[in-house]
């Protein structure tokens, strides 16, 4: 029996991918392309028009019956639109009108990346039977997402789940979006390396000077390095605890390069939620490695768009 | 025509009230008793027993169909038992057991007071209408609840929206619930009072330093009165923005003692969210006094048990 397809757009600062999923959550077609971020609108709309038209060229592309978008944030899924941080010229793009103008009458889900992280996560990943978790991408920057009451929880635009612009530190560092102290200002990737460099950590001689690069060194026993990546920790563990006593959740998932630290980041952020997850119901949080690796994005998407059991609830619960 | 009516219950470190309430949120029958708060667990539940004995003498009794309990916290709405922290001798107390004694058949829910609060506020107060709010009760403690896609969301325990144990400074002061820089800790009435004292500001003839004082104080003019205000405003404008940074929300009401400061409060509270509540999709939050008045929690625990359209969404979404 042939079964239905979904077309899934994973749309970041970097790259634009595209597939084709079945519902067990397999890419049968997968094709990808940089995104020209710095060039103009419509430079950046035919990078995504060139993913699809190559997905249509595929002789499965005629069973696809949805599109699922992930796209950098923020995204307002109610209008339809994105404004991607790390593409200038996309403000209030209408993604979803143009995405269709390709795709014709297949319905369209439009949701952040850090929702559609979550959706994969929750689908097949450390959050599958978690009937509230929160799911994380800390990275570049620090994105999430919300799985409440089983289903996902996109919120009215798609943008909910948006851990890393929460303040921990409310007298903290001005944030590039304007408020102080975000937790992405903590424990994103160049924040742990820039701490460690400017606390003194000196990268080898291959000049890496990455939050990789950090994370080697505190594996290494350096202590500066070790130090930068508790920070992050504590940041990431104040977040998550006061995401858990907000919505009460019992799991909290990180993935994203930071989390390939492993141990350096998850022994001092098990450490550091006992410190700030006090009250009695969120103390069963646990905090896991993500599953989904790098098509998390795309299986996401289309998990979003209502393939898999959950997919379908959270097409019913956005 | 008779309608059906709710027992409700709201339990607090000084009063246990108890009503029998119509399904236009009216208290038909009102009783109360002062908490025994400092006694042993069964002289407690005797106080509870009384209030139920009493409204049972009315002859409108036989009419309720369903029993509402509004706790102070934390609560487990999931096995039934409540700990409120300013009744020591209640531990894990199986309160909806105990009540059930008395009841009998009657269906009892059980929520925090700051989800009972929250769900008098969407019923008949200043969220109603809007699907996605954050209410908060500022007094002595620092409590709330949400409302999520049009329905209350208690959470698996029945204590979501536990803003004040979320910390928006993660190196701050030491809070009882062993975290630090919790929002209670610098917004509560009496941190705000502490704060003032501790800065210079002495009370005037009557000796009253409490946070009316101050407010008081600060509408006179006191700089240092004003500033304890704006400090406390600042920690409840990052908490806020985090909630709605966190799940989306467009409205969040303020109550209690300390929001009766009126302008004192709320003026720096506005200007210190648009600081903190930065990415476009939570741009638009509105902060507005609460409007339901003392018996917010009994009415707000009559919703919880199934009164009101919305209060029998909240039964389906418990």
């Amino acid at each position: 029996m042939l079964t239905d397809l979904v077309v899934a757009l994973d749309i970041g600062g970097t790259k634009i991918a595209g597939a084709l999923v079945d519902g067990k959550g397999r890419l049968l077609v997968r094709v990808q392309r940089p995104t020209p971020a710095q060039e103009d609108a419509e430079t950046v709309m035919r990078a995504v028009e060139a993913v699809l038209h190559e997905l249509a060229l595929s002789p499965l592309w005629g069973r696809s019956t949805a599109v699922g978008i992930g796209s950098a944030g923020p995204v307002d899924a109610s209008a339809g639109t994105v404004s991607p941080v790390n593409v200038p010229s996309w403000r209030d793009f209408p993604l979803v009108a143009r995405v269709c103008q390709v795709t014709g009458a297949l319905p369209i889900q439009l949701v952040g990346d850090g929702v559609a992280m979550t959706a994969a996560e929750h689908w097949q990943g450390a959050a599958r039977g978690h009937a509230n978790a929160l799911c994380m991408v800390v990275s570049t920057g620090v994105g999430g997402g919300l799985v409440l009451g089983g289903r996902l929880h996109p919120g009215p635009t798609g943008n909910a789940g948006h851990i890393g612009h929460i303040s921990v530190d409310l007298d903290g560092d001005l944030c590039p979006c304007g408020a102080r102290g975000c937790v992405e200002g903590i424990a994103s990737g160049p924040n742990i390396a820039r701490r460690a460099l400017e606390a003194g950590w000196r990268p080898g001689s291959d000049g890496d000077s990455s939050a990789a690069a950090v994370a080697a060194a505190a594996r290494a026993g350096d202590t500066v390095a070790t130090a930068s990546f508790v920070r992050a920790a504590q940041a990431l563990a104040a977040g998550i605890a006061a995401t858990a006593t907000l919505v009460e959740i019992d799991i909290a998932v990180v993935g994203g390069g930071v989390a390939g630290a492993g141990d350096v980041l998850f022994t001092p952020l098990r450490f550091a939620l006992r410190k700030y997850a006090t009250l009695r119901f969120v103390q069963q949080l646990t905090v896991t490695p993500a599953l989904t690796g790098a098509n998390a994005g795309l299986v996401g998407a289309a998990a979003a768009a209502g393939l898999g059991r959950r997919g379908a609830a959270a097409i019913v619960g956005a």
